[in-house]
């Protein structure tokens, strides 16, 4: 499994994000404290949003990212509103540039914790289930990849949840077919360069954790010592696999077979329920 | 396109043959002359059979052969009379351990120079005809590999021309159902632990150089003062995509639309006709 | 030997620089044509000033720059006035991160190309001649890192010239009393994020290349098609190893022992002659 | 800190060693028990001595040991009687193969576990204690490796021992001349080819842990069901950082301030004393 980070706000530098806070992502690689493995060593990604470009930088390797120096170096020089972090824990896949997250499709971002139960078994008849004219951008050997891919060919430019709703459909219903218990586990992150869906979700209906923070008004409000906070406007967001910091009020959990969309005006939070492709 | 080397005979050092001949396979992965390209320092590979295993070692990274230390390290110390080595240059597809060569599969190795042209255009196809219980085995994006799986889908363990032929027969006939002119470009060694092939064949009849060494008996005869020859069997042959020393009557060039069985016992030189598989 | 490229002027995305021409530095990693190896694959480095931030942010790898994808995606997504790459061609020192230029030391930047003859020979005198306080910054193994901290020590924040020209002063003088008969081959470039300085000098007096651009007003009235200078400010300069395109009027090559300093206001070429430490 | 385990005795494939016992080194690169750190992910090493060869293959690199594949192809396929394999959790240093134990020169090898207290302020002291004719050996920027030159230059061709316990004096007394409390922490495996020496040492006399096997024939007598014991030779050896099974009788814990011999004929274990250079 894997350890992931989304943010979208007020523009900052990443290091502020992703290794100032005392549990930060960084730290989350080498001690894990909610993931099914403390450490998260098998490759890490970092994408965001420049000022003017609407498709996203992507800069992934297959080192840890506690020791990798040229992360710290983006990380204190890179500045941006919207941005995606990910470490990686390898289940046996490959540990390589491709299959770290995030993915990129055009101005999309895409990254993933969980996985499909016994996907060797179930990877095929998924690769076919892709639209054949996405088929050959498949670059890695992991589930992410082929459930990003899916999640375009369901529709994904045109909404969204319905996509990600009709991939975890296929992978039930498939699973099913398989005779594969609880075929399906996953906490996802996805951006068009505007809205920011996160989605948690599993067959068993015990999902990996997945967090949101507070507005930064209430943050601001409860604990006014929090410098970080102070220059952020109130409708940034951060959300995590795992908290960051341990401060009542920051955090909260997103409930069970739910996603949330962060974007401008009101955030939503909705109920998560796969659908059938079409 | 690639450089690679298969030597087969008398157990010998890797260094001898990799290192050593002063153009050895390791000076073409920076300066190459019979290539497509000079440099092939997109990844190197090499796998090797000991004494008592029939599954060989495969050594894989994505960094230059020619300053790769661990490569040589393996080199000066591992003794094998069945070895494969391939230096990488990508025509685009991702630097990753996944897509280096050799692949291997059992006691099967395999590696290739070539293309499959327009290869975006027929993978998908290609992959569908992969026997559905080895498709979870892919884990690289490489032509080379699927040629592989498709290779072992027609019986390599049967009969390796025969399903060597069948894989070109379907990446002819797919290429010329999308108008691709000239499908297939094609040099490859494959071994069973025991015998090993190499092929030489492409649609338009203009193939990548191909070599194989003369008979050891042969080449002590013409060149007494060569010294590593001297405890070589007779039968020992390396098989290269370009000669690795200068010299008249070491290296005969394997004909077009050909292939070469390596054995205990005579060798064999055939004609190579691409087949439909059945 | 390397080949390398500093740029100051109009803030420029980086790939408009360094991929975008014809024969640019990344091409230069595969095809160099004035250096004396013709590839540059033994890691690379690019170093950067953002907007607000006077230290620069420092990326280096170990894998050739040609397939580098988190080089590409840098390049696409920053924006810089001040910048400097560098593709190496190792002579025998190790290939790691901390031998790829560019070096830094707080907001200074300094990149090498060439080498001091029988090094070996030479090195430790050159280290202990380091600022005590500095030897322990040391963390690789060029001598390239050596005369970065060589400079440092002789008063590059006061006087960067009459530094660079102590540390080549040093470096005759030892080599000098070991017999070495050209002991010092360079070509250097160092900023302090707001001044460049671009050294060419060999004992021999016969140095490896150096080329600046002439003023983009001069470019402009030349090449009037030109598309990339017609947003640069007259004052904007890239200083390169070997021209990044064979165009009439466009490159001038630095005389043999000879400095200039690239700064706002009129630029300076001087002579260059080594020292005496004081 | 690192982890690291040295054998000595009847040939084995190194992965009957490095992979297959419950708590094995590979498994102690990503959950250490006994170590500061309990990931061990910052680079490896392994080296071995062949069946001809006196000097030994090191093969290191700077990904963590457990997803390393080529570390594992390797221990699946060589076979050896005395090899060293080391995990580095770096305490800041870069993360780089030169910095990767064990280090080498000519037929001797060495690993170490531990560090030397405020190692910038001592650096260049012990580095100029270092044989001049060695000091362009150095190629990382570990205090482990220079500990390994200064036993060299102290005489460790001639006595082992007592080159080290110099090499442990120096470092005292330079400690002690600076204000370090306490400058040295060390387990240290050493060997020539033929002997292997063990040290643990530490100034505050808190030593990291190192235990050995036991007697393969007491190992034998306690476990009769153990299967890897069975073919052993009754001197073969396993020194440890932590213990790799968990049985009574198997390990015993190396005392503090001490060292052991395992060579043909008895082993011996002896107090370890700093002692001043000559």
């Amino acid at each position: 499994m894997c350890r992931w980070l989304a943010y979208s706000g007020t523009p900052v530098l990443l290091e502020d994000v992703l290794y100032k806070p005392e549990h930060s992502l960084i730290d989350q690689s080498l001690h894990s404290r909610l993931g099914v493995e403390t450490t998260n060593g098998d490759g890490f990604g970092v994408g965001w949003y420049g000022q003017d470009a609407c498709t996203p930088a992507i800069v992934r390797d297959t080192s840890p990212a506690w020791n990798n120096r040229n992360l710290r170096e983006i990380a204190n020089h890179v500045r941006s509103g919207l941005f995606f972090a990910h470490v990686r824990a390898s289940t046996g896949t490959a540990v390589q540039q491709t299959n770290s997250h995030p993915f990129r499709h055009g101005r999309w971002m895409w990254m993933h914790n969980g996985a499909i139960t016994d996907y060797h078994r179930l990877r095929r008849d998924l690769c076919l289930a892709i639209d054949p004219a996405l088929f050959s951008s498949i670059e890695g050997s992991t589930d992410s990849e082929v459930m990003f891919y899916l999640a375009i060919t369901f529709g994904l430019d045109q909404d969204a949840p319905a996509a990600v709703a009709q991939m975890a459909g296929l992978v039930e219903r498939l699973g099913a077919e398989r005779g594969v218990e609880f075929p399906l586990q996953m906490t996802i992150a996805v951006t068009d360069s505007e809205r920011l869906w996160a989605f948690r979700y599993s067959s068993e209906g015990n999902s990996r954790s997945l967090f949101y923070s507070s507005r930064a008004d209430t943050v601001r409000a409860l604990h006014p010592d929090l410098e970080f906070v102070r220059e952020l406007s109130d409708e940034t967001r951060i959300v995590v696999s795992e908290p960051l910091r341990d401060l009542p009020g920051l955090w909260k959990e997103l409930p069970e077979s739910s996603y949330s969309v962060v974007q401008p005006g009101s955030d939503v939070l909705l109920p998560f329920v796969p659908q059938q492709p079409g």
